[in-house]
C-alpha cells in the first residue's frame, strides 16, 4: 500500500540493484527506513530481532533468505544449513517452518545448477500468493462495507473498529482485517476507522501508521474505548484478524478481541474476522479449550517504548517499582459472537457448516 | 491505609505542627511526598493542579482550605472571597461545591470569633465521615468475598478484579472498590486482585501502589486481559467504583468498565459496584441516554508520562506524530449486567426498588 504518496510491498526484489529489501519495522511508526538483506545471516538478524514481523511475511522473507543463499552455494548441504539456521530464528512462528518446508521440497530435487533461479521464483511466488489472497478477502469484505454503506445511504461514513494490526506491515501487500478497508477506500467509499491501541506492545500504532500513510481517516483509541462508541451507535461494523481460527469457528486473535465481539453482540453491530484460511486449524473445533494462550514476558506490560518530545525513543515504566504483571497474549472469541468469516473463497459463517461449504476439500471422515 | 508500614490517610491534621498535610499525588506511583498546606493559595494549588484527586478527598481538602484563610480572617468577604477561589479551581467537581456550601451554611450564621474553630471542626467532621461511609461499604463487600471464600473451601485466593482507582487515595482512607478488599485482608482472608491498567490514564498504576504498600498480592494487567482470565476460571469477582448512578442502578464509571461488565456477564462471574450514596442521581434513571459523557484531551491517549530506566520521569509518544485520537474518559453499564450495589447502608440490587428500600427518603412522589 501507500507510504508518503508511493506504494510499496513489505518485501520485494528491488530489479536495479538485484537485491531483497524489507522495511525495517522495528523504528515504525515513528521512523520509515527501508534496507537491502543481502547474506543468510542479514535474514536471519532480520526475522529474529523482528525487522519484519507478521507470520506471512515472515514466510517470504525465509524464502528469499534460502534464495539468497542457493546463489552462494546450492549444495545439498548449504540448503540443509539455510533450513536449520533460518527455522531456528523464530522456531513457533508456523509460517517458517511452512515457506521453509516448501523451499526444501521443490530445490532438493533439482540439480544444483537450477536451484537458485528457481529458489528465487519460488520466493517470488510466495510472496505473489499471499497478495492474492489478501486481495481477494478485501474484494469479499468490500461487499459488506459497501452494503452498509448503501444503508447508510450518504448518512455519514462507515465506522469500522479494528483490534491488533492485522494489516498490510504484517504480510506481503493489503493485510487482512485491513483489505477489506483500502478496498472500500479506493473505490470512493466514505470510511472512518477507529484503531484500537491494543495493549500491551500497541499494534495500533502501526495501524494508524499504515492507514495515516494511505489517506484513510481514523482515529486511535484506548482499548477501553470501543464499549462506550458502540453503545452511542458510533461503531457500523468491527473487523479484525485472526492467528488462529478453529474448525467450528472460534477465533483466537490478540488478547481484548474477545471483549469487542462482547460488545459489538451486546449492541447488534456485525462483528467479522478477515482470514487466510491458512490460519484455520482443522484439528480443533472449541478454542477457549484447546487453544494454550502464550503468557509473555511482564515486561511487555510494565514498560512502554515511545518517543520523546526531542524525538529520542525512550522506555518507561508506569507502574511502581516491583509491580508484578500478568500477560497472557491472545484471547478467545467464540464463534457464536462472531457474524461471518471473510477468507480468500468468499465470506462463510462462523461454523463448521460454514467453513465446509467453502473449503469442502478439509471435510473428514 | 498503610505506606511503607505505616498507617496513612490521604489528607490529615498534624496536631503535632498544626498543619494540614496530604500525600502530594503528582508523583505517585513512583515517589511518595507529603506536604504542608499552609495558606489558602496551597490549597488552591492542590486542588487546581491535581495535588490530590478524587470527588471526597477534594471535598474535604476545599473545607480545610476554608478553615485555614478562617484563622486567618473570619469576616464574611473572606469567606465569601475563600469560597470563590476555592470554588475555580476544579468547578466540574460536584463534591467540591457540596463541600464548600456546607462550609458556608455552617460558618456565615456564626460570629466571627467562632469561625475558625468551627471551621477546622468541620473539615475534621467531613473527613471522618467520608472514612465511616467507606468503611461501612467495606464491611458490607466483606461478606460478599467472605461467601466466595467459604465456597472456595481453601482451593485458592479469592480473584478480585478491579478497574481504575477506586482507592483511598481518591477518599480520605478505605476507598470505595478497595474497601471490600483491604477488609478481607485485614481479616485474613486469602485474596488476589487483578488490577485493570486503566488506559488512558493508567490509575491502575495507583491500585497497583496501593495495594502493594499494604501488602496485598495483585497483579498489574492490561485492559485487554479480563476477558480471557474470566473465560478460564481465573476471576471469581469484580467490583469497580462509579462515578455517578442513576435511580434504576445504571453505572457510570472510568471508560471501560462496561466491557468488564459484559465479560463478567458471559463468564457468569459476579459483578459489584460500591459507591457511596451521594453518588447517585435520583433525577435520572438511563445513564446511557441521560449521561453526557465528557471527551477529554487527545494527548492523553497520544502521551504517557513514566520513570524511565536512568529514574527521571519522562513523557513519550507511542502512535504516529499527527495522529488523532478519540478519548470519551467514561462510559455506562447498564444495570442489567450489575450484580449488586455495595454502598454505607448495605448492598442493594442494581435497581429502583433495591435502592430506594436502602434509601427510602429519596423516593419521590
Amino acid at each position: 500500500m501507500k507510504v508518503e504518496g508511493l506504494s510499496y510491498r513489505s518485501i520485494w526484489f528491488d530489479q536495479k540493484v538485484n537485491q531483497v529489501k524489507i522495511i525495517d519495522q522495528r523504528w515504525l511508526p515513528h521512523r520509515f527506513d527501508t534496507v537491502s538483506l543481502l547474506s543468510l545471516k542479514d535474514f536471519q538478524v532480520a526475522i529474529r530481532d523482528m525487522w519484519v514481523r507478521g507470520a506471512p511475511l515472515i514466510g517470504a522473507t525465509a524464502a528469499y533468505g534460502i534464495a539468497i543463499q542457493m546463489k552462494k552455494n546450492p549444495s545439498d548441504s548449504s540448503l540443509e544449513e539455510a533450513w536449520r539456521l533460518l527455522y531456528a530464528t523464530r522456531p513457533t512462528a508456523i509460517n517458517l517452518k511452512w515457506a521453509l518446508d516448501r523451499c526444501k521440497t521443490k530445490l532438493l530435487p533439482l540439480p544444483e545448477c537450477d536451484r537458485s533461479t528457481a529458489a528465487m521464483e519460488l520466493a517470488h511466488k510466495i510472496c505473489d500468493e499471499d497478495v492474492e489472497i489478501n486481495r481477494l478477502i478485501g474484494y469479499y469484505g468490500l461487499d459488506i462495507i459497501k452494503d452498509i454503506a448503501k444503508k447508510k445511504n450518504g448518512k455519514g461514513p462507515v465506522r469500522i473498529l479494528t483490534h491488533c494490526n492485522a494489516g498490510w506491515l504484517a504480510t506481503v501487500d493489503w493485510g487482512t482485517a485491513t483489505s477489506p478497508m483500502y478496498h472500500a477506500f479506493d473505490a470512493g467509499i466514505d470510511i472512518h476507522v477507529w484503531v484500537d491501541e491494543t495493549r500491551p506492545r500497541n499494534q495500533g500504532s502501526l495501524t494508524s501508521w499504515e492507514l495515516g500513510n494511505h489517506g484513510i481517516p481514523h482515529r486511535y483509541i484506548v482499548d477501553n474505548a470501543g464499549g462506550h462508541l458502540m453503545q452511542h451507535g458510533l461503531v457500523d461494523l468491527v473487523i479484525t484478524g485472526t492467528d488462529r481460527t478453529t474448525a467450528a469457528g472460534d477465533v483466537c486473535n490478540k488478547i481484548g478481541t474477545y471483549l469487542k465481539a462482547l460488545a459489538a453482540n451486546d449492541n447488534s453491530i456485525p462483528f467479522y474476522v478477515a482470514l487466510p484460511s491458512s490460519t484455520i486449524d482443522w484439528t480443533i473445533n472449541n478454542g477457549i479449550l484447546e487453544i494454550p494462550i502464550e503468557e509473555r514476558s511482564e515486561d511487555e506490560v510494565l514498560r512502554i517504548t515511545g518517543k520523546t518530545l526531542k524525538g529520542d525513543l525512550e522506555t518507561i515504566q508506569v507502574s511502581p517499582s516491583g509491580t508484578k504483571a500478568g500477560n497472557p497474549a491472545f484471547d478467545v472469541t467464540p464463534s457464536r459472537l462472531v457474524t461471518g468469516l471473510i477468507t480468500e473463497r468468499g465470506v462463510s459463517s462462523a461454523s463448521k457448516k460454514g467453513l465446509e461449504k467453502l473449503f469442502p476439500e478439509f471435510i473428514r471422515g
